[in-house]
């Protein structure tokens, strides 16, 4: 199967088969995590590999939108000791593409997954942070569950052309007010 | 070749090859792009695609750190229209995932490709904005340049095992003080 198809392939699993996650195929996940780009090669990514089924119970009654049973969950957390002087201002687009090769490298190796959101919400935040004794520097962005999957979903695309502009953006629309925490962008 | 070899081969690429990018391979990298995950599948993302010369080259010598000869731009943007109601919190996630998506399926297209950042620096933004006529509601988070490469690089991950946590996160360094700006998370 080509790269295409696993990219259609990758849809949000929240159903798994209690079956465990092989410690080869984690590593090839953090491998993948990691083959991803950052702004100058920064990488200022860290991941806490949870898979002990005690501290997932904890993070898992806590969460309000992840309480599926994923027999193993990567939290994709950046360092903000690693992303100083500049690099503060890419470390979640940086994270994000960590995670999402997670995603697509879980659909390569026969698993489910999907992306529990945590940045920025603090009230999300702050228990992933206790359960998981995350320090202050350290900021959760989102957590993969991964696993073998309990439910088939068939591939697709959202393609849209309707969001696709040929060359120059092209609306009617132009003077819509911008949301004002983004005036100055 | 497995999704995660193609993982591994995507390379930042900074030198192309004069041959254009066929508009069928222009519709699969959006289709790969668009079957990534948002948050509540909001989906916030439009796609501007140039590949126009005469574009391309004053978008380019508007960018100091964009200057590469790909004979396609697409220009990955979040439309706060799309992403209103509490998806503003994740257009950033939900577009570098999607963009990430267009990276990886170049490769899987025989393609190479480099992502650009945009987003969030204004003195980068605006000028994007100037040439590709993006309305102030719409934010472009960055450009994937794609072609034929003119440059081997080779496979490789970056998997450092230092950067992994094993259950929970283990430090010695609790009490480093976090960034002013992020103080509340």
């Amino acid at each position: 199967m080509d790269i295409l198809e696993h990219i259609m392939m990758r849809r949000s699993i929240r159903s798994y088969l209690d079956i465990e996650v092989e410690e080869e195929k984690i590593t090839q996940l953090l491998q993948a995590s990691m083959a991803a780009p950052t702004a100058c090669n920064n990488q200022p990514w860290e991941f806490i590999v949870v898979n002990d089924k005690e501290i997932l119970n904890k993070l898992r009654n806590k969460l309000t939108f992840g309480k599926y049973n994923a027999p193993l969950a990567i939290v994709v957390c950046g360092n903000m000791e690693l992303a100083k002087g500049g690099y503060e201002n890419y470390w979640v687009q940086d994270c994000s593409a960590a995670m999402e090769n997670i995603l697509l490298a879980a659909s390569g190796l026969g698993l489910g997954s999907i992306w529990i959101g945590v940045y920025p919400l603090p009230s999300v935040i702050k228990p992933v942070r206790e359960v998981l004794n995350i320090p202050e520097y350290v900021i959760p962005l989102g957590i993969a569950y991964v696993g073998y999957t309990d439910e088939n979903k068939e591939p697709r695309t959202q393609y849209n052309e309707k969001r696709v502009y040929n060359q120059q953006y092209a609306t009617t629309r132009k003077h819509r007010a911008r949301p004002k925490n983004l005036k100055h962008l």
